[in-house]
Protein backbone atom coordinates (compact mmCIF):
# COMPACT_ATOMS: atom_id res chain seq x y z
CA UNK A 1 0.00 0.00 0.00
CA UNK A 2 1.36 3.16 -0.74
CA UNK A 3 2.37 5.87 2.23
CA UNK A 4 -0.35 8.37 3.02
CA UNK A 5 0.06 12.30 1.44
CA UNK A 6 -1.34 15.26 3.83
CA UNK A 7 -1.36 18.49 1.40
CA UNK A 8 -1.44 21.75 3.56
CA UNK A 9 -1.96 23.79 0.94
CA UNK A 10 -4.42 27.03 0.65
CA UNK A 11 -6.80 28.00 -2.37
CA UNK A 12 -5.04 31.36 -3.09
CA UNK A 13 -1.43 30.46 -3.45
CA UNK A 14 -0.33 29.63 -7.48
CA UNK A 15 2.59 27.72 -5.23
CA UNK A 16 0.09 25.13 -3.70
CA UNK A 17 -1.82 24.90 -6.74
CA UNK A 18 1.12 23.53 -8.27
CA UNK A 19 1.25 20.62 -5.94
CA UNK A 20 -2.73 20.15 -6.00
CA UNK A 21 -2.29 19.83 -9.98
CA UNK A 22 0.48 17.20 -10.28
CA UNK A 23 -1.89 15.26 -7.70
CA UNK A 24 -4.83 15.52 -9.75
CA UNK A 25 -2.65 14.66 -12.62
CA UNK A 26 -1.15 11.71 -11.08
CA UNK A 27 -4.57 10.53 -9.73
CA UNK A 28 -2.89 10.11 -6.29
CA UNK A 29 -5.25 10.24 -3.27
CA UNK A 30 -4.45 12.51 -0.40
CA UNK A 31 -5.21 14.23 2.63
CA UNK A 32 -5.73 18.24 1.55
CA UNK A 33 -5.45 20.41 4.79
CA UNK A 34 -6.37 23.74 3.69
CA UNK A 35 -4.21 26.61 5.96
CA UNK A 36 -5.57 29.89 6.64
CA UNK A 37 -2.63 31.94 5.56
CA UNK A 38 -3.54 35.06 7.49
CA UNK A 39 -4.07 32.85 11.16
CA UNK A 40 -1.57 29.90 10.46
CA UNK A 41 -2.06 27.64 12.88
CA UNK A 42 0.36 27.83 15.67
CA UNK A 43 1.64 23.92 15.35
CA UNK A 44 2.54 24.55 11.54
CA UNK A 45 5.72 25.65 11.22
CA UNK A 46 7.24 24.00 14.35
CA UNK A 47 5.76 20.59 13.10
CA UNK A 48 5.32 20.93 9.38
CA UNK A 49 7.16 23.46 7.41
CA UNK A 50 10.05 25.95 9.40
CA UNK A 51 9.35 28.17 6.65
CA UNK A 52 5.73 28.53 7.29
CA UNK A 53 4.37 28.44 4.07
CA UNK A 54 2.13 26.05 1.83
CA UNK A 55 2.55 23.89 0.28
CA UNK A 56 4.31 21.39 2.07
CA UNK A 57 3.58 17.53 2.06
CA UNK A 58 3.98 15.42 5.51
CA UNK A 59 4.56 12.18 3.75
CA UNK A 60 4.26 8.32 4.94
CA UNK A 61 4.11 7.20 9.18
CA UNK A 62 0.71 6.76 10.59
CA UNK A 63 -2.56 7.74 9.56
CA UNK A 64 -2.95 10.81 11.80
CA UNK A 65 -5.14 14.23 11.58
CA UNK A 66 -3.54 16.50 9.24
CA UNK A 67 -3.40 19.28 12.75
CA UNK A 68 -1.74 17.09 14.92
CA UNK A 69 1.33 15.86 12.31
CA UNK A 70 3.25 12.74 13.40
CA UNK A 71 6.99 13.09 13.76
CA UNK A 72 6.85 9.74 12.03
CA UNK A 73 5.61 11.70 8.44
CA UNK A 74 8.63 13.03 6.32
CA UNK A 75 7.96 16.61 5.66
CA UNK A 76 8.35 18.15 2.18
CA UNK A 77 8.31 21.96 0.86
CA UNK A 78 8.89 24.20 -1.88
CA UNK A 79 6.47 23.83 -4.67
CA UNK A 80 8.76 22.51 -7.40
CA UNK A 81 10.62 20.07 -5.35
CA UNK A 82 6.59 18.82 -4.50
CA UNK A 83 5.69 18.77 -7.99
CA UNK A 84 9.36 16.56 -8.84
CA UNK A 85 8.55 14.63 -6.09
CA UNK A 86 4.80 13.65 -7.09
CA UNK A 87 5.97 12.72 -10.63
CA UNK A 88 8.94 10.70 -8.33
CA UNK A 89 6.57 8.27 -6.83
CA UNK A 90 4.41 7.83 -9.94
CA UNK A 91 6.86 6.99 -12.66
CA UNK A 92 4.35 6.02 -15.10
CA UNK A 93 2.39 9.78 -15.15
CA UNK A 94 4.01 11.96 -18.10
CA UNK A 95 4.34 14.66 -15.72
CA UNK A 96 7.87 14.09 -15.72
CA UNK A 97 8.93 12.46 -19.20
CA UNK A 98 10.91 9.29 -19.11
CA UNK A 99 13.42 10.57 -21.88
CA UNK A 100 16.56 12.53 -20.17
CA UNK A 101 16.34 15.34 -23.14
CA UNK A 102 12.62 15.63 -22.71
CA UNK A 103 13.25 16.02 -18.65
CA UNK A 104 15.57 18.92 -19.22
CA UNK A 105 13.20 20.70 -22.11
CA UNK A 106 10.78 21.11 -18.97
CA UNK A 107 13.20 21.76 -16.64
CA UNK A 108 14.50 24.93 -18.85
CA UNK A 109 10.93 26.04 -19.32
CA UNK A 110 10.51 25.80 -15.57
CA UNK A 111 13.67 28.25 -14.65
CA UNK A 112 12.20 30.17 -17.49
CA UNK A 113 9.05 30.82 -15.00
CA UNK A 114 11.02 30.91 -12.29
CA UNK A 115 13.96 33.29 -13.03
CA UNK A 116 12.24 35.04 -15.91
CA UNK A 117 8.38 35.59 -15.22
CA UNK A 118 8.03 35.35 -11.45
CA UNK A 119 9.99 38.38 -10.62
CA UNK A 120 7.90 40.33 -12.40
CA UNK A 121 4.51 38.54 -11.41
CA UNK A 122 3.46 41.13 -8.98
CA UNK A 123 4.45 44.07 -10.61
CA UNK A 124 1.27 45.42 -11.83
CA UNK A 125 -1.56 43.95 -9.55
CA UNK A 126 0.23 44.55 -6.12
CA UNK A 127 2.38 47.51 -6.87
CA UNK A 128 1.03 48.87 -9.66
CA UNK A 129 3.96 48.85 -11.85
CA UNK A 130 3.84 49.34 -15.46
CA UNK A 131 2.69 45.90 -17.35
CA UNK A 132 5.39 46.03 -20.17
CA UNK A 133 7.85 44.21 -18.46
CA UNK A 134 5.12 41.69 -17.34
CA UNK A 135 4.53 41.92 -20.96
CA UNK A 136 8.00 41.07 -22.02
CA UNK A 137 8.17 38.04 -19.48
CA UNK A 138 5.23 36.79 -20.82
CA UNK A 139 6.61 37.14 -24.67
CA UNK A 140 9.60 35.28 -23.54
CA UNK A 141 7.55 32.19 -22.19
CA UNK A 142 5.84 32.18 -25.40
CA UNK A 143 8.32 32.07 -27.69
CA UNK A 144 9.16 29.28 -25.68
CA UNK A 145 6.30 27.34 -26.58
CA UNK A 146 6.29 25.07 -29.33
CA UNK A 147 3.75 26.21 -32.66
CA UNK A 148 2.46 23.04 -33.48
CA UNK A 149 2.68 21.03 -30.00
CA UNK A 150 -0.46 21.68 -27.82
CA UNK A 151 1.67 22.43 -24.18
CA UNK A 152 4.78 23.88 -23.09
CA UNK A 153 7.14 20.72 -24.23
CA UNK A 154 4.94 18.50 -26.52
CA UNK A 155 1.38 17.36 -26.71
CA UNK A 156 1.49 15.73 -22.95
CA UNK A 157 0.73 18.50 -19.99
CA UNK A 158 3.64 17.96 -17.98
CA UNK A 159 5.74 19.78 -14.72
CA UNK A 160 6.54 23.08 -16.92
CA UNK A 161 2.94 23.54 -17.72
CA UNK A 162 1.79 22.78 -14.05
CA UNK A 163 4.55 25.23 -13.24
CA UNK A 164 2.92 28.74 -15.47
CA UNK A 165 -0.65 27.95 -14.93
CA UNK A 166 -1.60 28.66 -11.42
CA UNK A 167 0.33 32.43 -12.29
CA UNK A 168 -2.15 32.37 -15.78
CA UNK A 169 -5.16 31.73 -13.65
CA UNK A 170 -4.32 34.00 -11.40
CA UNK A 171 -3.39 36.75 -13.32
CA UNK A 172 -7.03 36.04 -15.44
CA UNK A 173 -9.13 36.49 -12.31
CA UNK A 174 -7.05 39.99 -11.86
CA UNK A 175 -7.36 41.47 -14.52
CA UNK A 176 -10.98 40.91 -15.84
CA UNK A 177 -11.80 41.83 -12.49
CA UNK A 178 -9.75 45.19 -12.30
CA UNK A 179 -8.57 44.20 -9.25
CA UNK A 180 -5.36 45.73 -8.75
CA UNK A 181 -3.02 48.24 -7.34
CA UNK A 182 -3.28 49.59 -10.84
CA UNK A 183 -5.59 52.44 -11.97
CA UNK A 184 -8.93 51.97 -12.31
CA UNK A 185 -10.02 50.36 -15.64
CA UNK A 186 -6.24 49.39 -16.90
CA UNK A 187 -6.91 45.85 -15.66
CA UNK A 188 -9.88 45.45 -17.70
CA UNK A 189 -7.62 47.35 -20.41
CA UNK A 190 -4.86 44.93 -20.10
CA UNK A 191 -7.17 41.68 -19.64
CA UNK A 192 -8.34 42.81 -23.58
CA UNK A 193 -4.69 43.61 -24.75
CA UNK A 194 -3.53 39.89 -23.29
CA UNK A 195 -6.52 37.97 -24.29
CA UNK A 196 -7.88 39.32 -27.73
CA UNK A 197 -4.85 41.00 -29.62
CA UNK A 198 -2.35 39.32 -31.64
CA UNK A 199 0.52 39.63 -29.76
CA UNK A 200 -0.29 36.24 -27.33
CA UNK A 201 -2.32 34.32 -29.65
CA UNK A 202 -0.80 31.39 -29.04
CA UNK A 203 0.01 32.18 -25.20
CA UNK A 204 -3.78 32.47 -24.78
CA UNK A 205 -4.60 29.00 -26.69
CA UNK A 206 -1.94 27.03 -24.62
CA UNK A 207 -4.34 28.94 -21.76
CA UNK A 208 -7.22 27.39 -22.89
CA UNK A 209 -5.90 23.87 -23.63
CA UNK A 210 -4.52 24.19 -19.73
CA UNK A 211 -7.65 25.44 -18.33
CA UNK A 212 -9.62 22.64 -20.07
CA UNK A 213 -7.97 19.84 -18.32
CA UNK A 214 -10.28 18.12 -15.41
CA UNK A 215 -6.90 18.59 -12.95
CA UNK A 216 -7.35 22.75 -13.60
CA UNK A 217 -11.18 22.60 -13.21
CA UNK A 218 -10.85 20.50 -10.18
CA UNK A 219 -8.17 22.56 -8.60
CA UNK A 220 -9.23 25.73 -9.25
CA UNK A 221 -12.47 28.02 -7.63
CA UNK A 222 -11.95 31.54 -9.64
CA UNK A 223 -15.27 32.53 -7.76
CA UNK A 224 -13.56 32.10 -4.07
CA UNK A 225 -9.75 33.74 -6.09
CA UNK A 226 -11.72 36.64 -6.98
CA UNK A 227 -13.48 37.48 -3.83
CA UNK A 228 -9.67 36.90 -1.64
CA UNK A 229 -7.78 38.88 -4.36
CA UNK A 230 -10.54 41.72 -3.89
CA UNK A 231 -10.07 41.35 -0.01
CA UNK A 232 -5.64 41.64 -0.67
CA UNK A 233 -5.15 43.90 -3.71
CA UNK A 234 -8.25 46.06 -3.94
CA UNK A 235 -6.79 48.06 -1.13
CA UNK A 236 -3.24 48.50 -2.86
CA UNK A 237 -4.93 50.79 -5.23
CA UNK A 238 -5.34 53.62 -2.78
CA UNK A 239 -2.15 53.14 -1.72
CA UNK A 240 -0.10 52.81 -5.18
CA UNK A 241 -1.80 55.94 -6.63
CA UNK A 242 -0.65 58.02 -3.20
CA UNK A 243 2.97 56.41 -3.55
CA UNK A 244 3.01 57.82 -7.16
CA UNK A 245 1.09 60.97 -6.81
CA UNK A 246 3.96 61.79 -3.82
CA UNK B 1 26.92 3.64 -28.61
CA UNK B 2 25.91 6.30 -25.87
CA UNK B 3 25.32 9.42 -28.10
CA UNK B 4 28.06 12.10 -28.13
CA UNK B 5 28.50 15.01 -25.18
CA UNK B 6 29.93 18.24 -25.80
CA UNK B 7 30.32 20.48 -22.96
CA UNK B 8 31.01 24.23 -23.70
CA UNK B 9 32.25 25.22 -20.05
CA UNK B 10 35.47 27.89 -18.76
CA UNK B 11 37.65 26.79 -15.93
CA UNK B 12 36.73 29.96 -13.79
CA UNK B 13 33.36 29.55 -13.90
CA UNK B 14 31.46 27.77 -10.52
CA UNK B 15 28.15 26.87 -12.40
CA UNK B 16 29.80 25.08 -15.22
CA UNK B 17 32.43 23.42 -12.68
CA UNK B 18 28.96 22.02 -11.28
CA UNK B 19 28.66 19.80 -14.57
CA UNK B 20 31.94 19.15 -14.81
CA UNK B 21 31.68 17.16 -11.47
CA UNK B 22 28.65 15.69 -12.47
CA UNK B 23 30.41 14.12 -15.33
CA UNK B 24 33.11 13.04 -13.46
CA UNK B 25 31.30 11.34 -10.89
CA UNK B 26 28.95 9.82 -13.72
CA UNK B 27 32.87 8.79 -15.36
CA UNK B 28 30.99 9.68 -18.85
CA UNK B 29 33.01 10.65 -21.62
CA UNK B 30 33.03 13.98 -23.22
CA UNK B 31 34.06 16.52 -25.63
CA UNK B 32 35.61 19.79 -23.69
CA UNK B 33 35.33 23.07 -25.17
CA UNK B 34 36.80 25.76 -22.95
CA UNK B 35 34.89 28.98 -23.74
CA UNK B 36 36.70 32.40 -22.72
CA UNK B 37 34.56 34.29 -21.46
CA UNK B 38 36.29 37.74 -22.02
CA UNK B 39 36.12 36.81 -25.73
CA UNK B 40 33.31 34.74 -26.77
CA UNK B 41 33.24 33.18 -30.09
CA UNK B 42 30.89 34.68 -32.38
CA UNK B 43 29.15 31.28 -33.07
CA UNK B 44 28.63 30.54 -29.47
CA UNK B 45 25.46 32.35 -28.92
CA UNK B 46 23.64 31.54 -32.38
CA UNK B 47 24.70 27.99 -32.44
CA UNK B 48 24.93 27.26 -28.93
CA UNK B 49 23.42 29.19 -26.32
CA UNK B 50 21.43 32.10 -26.62
CA UNK B 51 22.09 33.37 -23.42
CA UNK B 52 25.72 33.59 -24.02
CA UNK B 53 26.42 31.98 -20.96
CA UNK B 54 28.48 28.52 -19.72
CA UNK B 55 28.07 25.56 -19.05
CA UNK B 56 25.80 24.16 -21.59
CA UNK B 57 25.86 21.18 -23.65
CA UNK B 58 25.34 20.19 -27.18
CA UNK B 59 23.86 16.28 -26.98
CA UNK B 60 23.57 13.74 -29.91
CA UNK B 61 24.05 14.39 -33.59
CA UNK B 62 27.24 13.55 -35.62
CA UNK B 63 30.94 13.53 -34.39
CA UNK B 64 31.57 17.64 -35.40
CA UNK B 65 35.05 19.51 -33.78
CA UNK B 66 33.09 21.13 -31.17
CA UNK B 67 33.63 24.96 -32.66
CA UNK B 68 31.70 23.93 -35.89
CA UNK B 69 28.81 22.77 -33.65
CA UNK B 70 26.30 20.57 -35.61
CA UNK B 71 22.36 21.88 -35.81
CA UNK B 72 21.38 17.93 -35.23
CA UNK B 73 22.17 17.83 -31.54
CA UNK B 74 20.38 19.27 -28.93
CA UNK B 75 21.08 22.24 -27.06
CA UNK B 76 20.71 22.32 -23.47
CA UNK B 77 21.66 25.26 -21.15
CA UNK B 78 21.87 25.99 -17.01
CA UNK B 79 23.76 24.31 -14.87
CA UNK B 80 21.37 22.67 -12.60
CA UNK B 81 19.45 21.36 -15.41
CA UNK B 82 22.76 19.60 -16.78
CA UNK B 83 23.43 18.09 -13.49
CA UNK B 84 20.20 16.23 -13.29
CA UNK B 85 20.26 15.50 -17.60
CA UNK B 86 23.71 13.62 -16.55
CA UNK B 87 22.18 12.36 -13.83
CA UNK B 88 19.12 11.01 -15.65
CA UNK B 89 22.00 9.68 -18.84
CA UNK B 90 23.26 7.57 -16.11
CA UNK B 91 20.31 6.35 -13.81
CA UNK B 92 23.13 3.96 -11.76
CA UNK B 93 25.45 7.35 -10.67
CA UNK B 94 24.14 7.80 -6.89
CA UNK B 95 24.71 11.60 -7.65
CA UNK B 96 20.59 11.80 -7.61
CA UNK B 97 19.36 9.12 -5.41
CA UNK B 98 16.21 6.67 -6.60
CA UNK B 99 14.44 7.02 -3.95
CA UNK B 100 12.00 9.68 -3.75
CA UNK B 101 12.56 11.27 -0.41
CA UNK B 102 16.27 11.22 -0.80
CA UNK B 103 16.05 13.07 -4.44
CA UNK B 104 13.68 15.85 -2.31
CA UNK B 105 15.95 16.17 0.32
CA UNK B 106 18.68 17.02 -2.69
CA UNK B 107 16.16 19.55 -3.98
CA UNK B 108 16.07 20.93 -1.10
CA UNK B 109 19.61 21.59 -0.16
CA UNK B 110 20.09 22.47 -3.69
CA UNK B 111 16.82 25.29 -3.32
CA UNK B 112 18.87 26.48 -0.13
CA UNK B 113 21.95 26.64 -2.31
CA UNK B 114 20.21 29.19 -5.10
CA UNK B 115 17.72 31.12 -3.40
CA UNK B 116 19.44 31.67 0.40
CA UNK B 117 23.49 31.10 -0.53
CA UNK B 118 24.19 32.18 -4.26
CA UNK B 119 22.73 36.29 -3.30
CA UNK B 120 24.64 36.66 -0.64
CA UNK B 121 28.08 34.96 -2.40
CA UNK B 122 29.23 38.46 -4.69
CA UNK B 123 28.76 40.40 -1.51
CA UNK B 124 32.04 40.55 -0.17
CA UNK B 125 34.56 39.65 -2.86
CA UNK B 126 32.80 41.65 -5.72
CA UNK B 127 31.49 44.61 -4.04
CA UNK B 128 33.40 44.66 -0.72
CA UNK B 129 30.01 44.20 1.36
CA UNK B 130 30.33 42.85 4.69
CA UNK B 131 30.89 39.58 5.63
CA UNK B 132 28.40 38.92 7.89
CA UNK B 133 25.61 38.22 5.31
CA UNK B 134 27.54 35.49 3.32
CA UNK B 135 28.53 34.04 6.65
CA UNK B 136 24.95 33.61 8.01
CA UNK B 137 23.56 31.87 4.23
CA UNK B 138 27.01 29.73 5.20
CA UNK B 139 25.12 29.00 8.38
CA UNK B 140 22.20 28.02 7.50
CA UNK B 141 23.41 25.85 4.98
CA UNK B 142 25.56 23.99 7.08
CA UNK B 143 22.28 23.79 9.47
CA UNK B 144 21.01 21.45 6.72
CA UNK B 145 24.30 19.47 6.68
CA UNK B 146 23.27 15.99 8.75
CA UNK B 147 25.51 15.81 11.89
CA UNK B 148 26.49 11.90 11.56
CA UNK B 149 26.76 11.82 7.67
CA UNK B 150 29.44 12.77 5.54
CA UNK B 151 27.83 14.89 2.74
CA UNK B 152 24.56 16.99 2.25
CA UNK B 153 21.80 14.61 2.33
CA UNK B 154 24.06 10.94 3.59
CA UNK B 155 27.03 9.38 3.38
CA UNK B 156 26.49 9.57 -0.79
CA UNK B 157 28.34 12.24 -3.06
CA UNK B 158 25.03 13.69 -4.76
CA UNK B 159 23.98 16.70 -7.08
CA UNK B 160 23.43 18.76 -3.46
CA UNK B 161 26.96 18.57 -2.86
CA UNK B 162 27.75 19.46 -6.35
CA UNK B 163 25.72 22.24 -6.45
CA UNK B 164 27.49 24.08 -3.23
CA UNK B 165 31.25 22.88 -4.16
CA UNK B 166 32.41 25.48 -6.62
CA UNK B 167 31.66 27.81 -4.59
CA UNK B 168 33.33 27.10 -1.55
CA UNK B 169 36.42 26.45 -3.31
CA UNK B 170 36.43 29.34 -5.26
CA UNK B 171 35.98 30.98 -1.73
CA UNK B 172 38.63 29.30 -0.52
CA UNK B 173 41.24 31.07 -3.54
CA UNK B 174 39.89 34.43 -2.91
CA UNK B 175 39.73 34.23 1.08
CA UNK B 176 43.52 32.65 1.47
CA UNK B 177 44.65 35.07 -0.98
CA UNK B 178 43.25 38.05 0.11
CA UNK B 179 41.48 38.81 -3.31
CA UNK B 180 38.17 40.79 -3.68
CA UNK B 181 36.70 43.81 -3.29
CA UNK B 182 37.51 44.19 0.98
CA UNK B 183 40.02 45.92 2.78
CA UNK B 184 43.55 44.60 2.56
CA UNK B 185 44.22 41.88 4.95
CA UNK B 186 40.33 40.87 5.55
CA UNK B 187 39.99 38.11 3.13
CA UNK B 188 42.99 36.65 5.49
CA UNK B 189 41.17 37.16 8.39
CA UNK B 190 37.86 35.74 7.17
CA UNK B 191 39.53 32.25 5.81
CA UNK B 192 41.11 32.06 9.46
CA UNK B 193 37.73 33.16 10.71
CA UNK B 194 35.98 30.59 8.75
CA UNK B 195 38.68 27.85 8.54
CA UNK B 196 39.99 27.70 11.76
CA UNK B 197 37.02 29.06 13.95
CA UNK B 198 34.36 26.74 15.57
CA UNK B 199 31.35 28.64 14.05
CA UNK B 200 32.03 26.50 10.79
CA UNK B 201 33.68 23.68 12.10
CA UNK B 202 30.98 21.26 10.13
CA UNK B 203 31.05 23.23 6.83
CA UNK B 204 34.78 23.13 7.05
CA UNK B 205 35.00 19.22 7.48
CA UNK B 206 32.26 18.75 4.52
CA UNK B 207 34.11 21.17 2.30
CA UNK B 208 37.59 19.05 3.46
CA UNK B 209 35.22 15.56 2.60
CA UNK B 210 34.78 16.90 -0.70
CA UNK B 211 37.87 17.91 -1.92
CA UNK B 212 38.94 14.88 -0.78
CA UNK B 213 37.05 13.26 -4.11
CA UNK B 214 39.10 12.46 -7.20
CA UNK B 215 35.66 14.06 -9.27
CA UNK B 216 36.79 17.41 -7.27
CA UNK B 217 40.88 16.88 -8.15
CA UNK B 218 40.33 16.22 -11.33
CA UNK B 219 38.15 19.51 -12.20
CA UNK B 220 39.49 21.97 -9.71
CA UNK B 221 42.57 24.00 -11.05
CA UNK B 222 43.45 26.09 -8.00
CA UNK B 223 46.34 28.05 -9.67
CA UNK B 224 44.36 28.84 -12.28
CA UNK B 225 41.42 30.14 -10.36
CA UNK B 226 43.85 32.36 -8.19
CA UNK B 227 45.15 34.25 -11.39
CA UNK B 228 42.39 34.41 -12.76
CA UNK B 229 40.25 35.97 -9.96
CA UNK B 230 43.76 38.12 -9.13
CA UNK B 231 42.82 39.96 -12.60
CA UNK B 232 39.19 40.04 -12.17
CA UNK B 233 38.78 41.18 -8.07
CA UNK B 234 41.93 42.78 -7.45
CA UNK B 235 40.73 46.06 -9.04
CA UNK B 236 37.73 46.07 -7.29
CA UNK B 237 39.11 46.78 -4.12
CA UNK B 238 40.08 50.81 -5.16
CA UNK B 239 36.54 51.40 -6.75
CA UNK B 240 35.16 50.16 -3.80
CA UNK B 241 37.19 51.81 -1.29
CA UNK B 242 36.41 54.99 -3.02
CA UNK B 243 32.71 53.97 -3.47
CA UNK B 244 32.83 53.54 0.55
CA UNK B 245 34.58 56.81 0.76
CA UNK B 246 32.24 59.17 -1.29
Amino acid sequence: MPEQITLYTAKICPFAHRVELALAEAKVGFNRFEIDLSNKPEWYAPQVNPASKVPAIAYGGPQVPPDQPSPESVKIAESLILVEFVADLNPDCPILPKDPVERAKVRFFIDAVSNKFLPTYMGPVARGQPFEPFWDALEQLQALLPADKKYAVGDEFTAADIAIAPFLARMEVWLRNDIGAYKEGEGKKAAEYFFTGDRFARLVKYFEDIKARDSFKATFDADLIKEKYAARFAPLRAQAQVAAAA
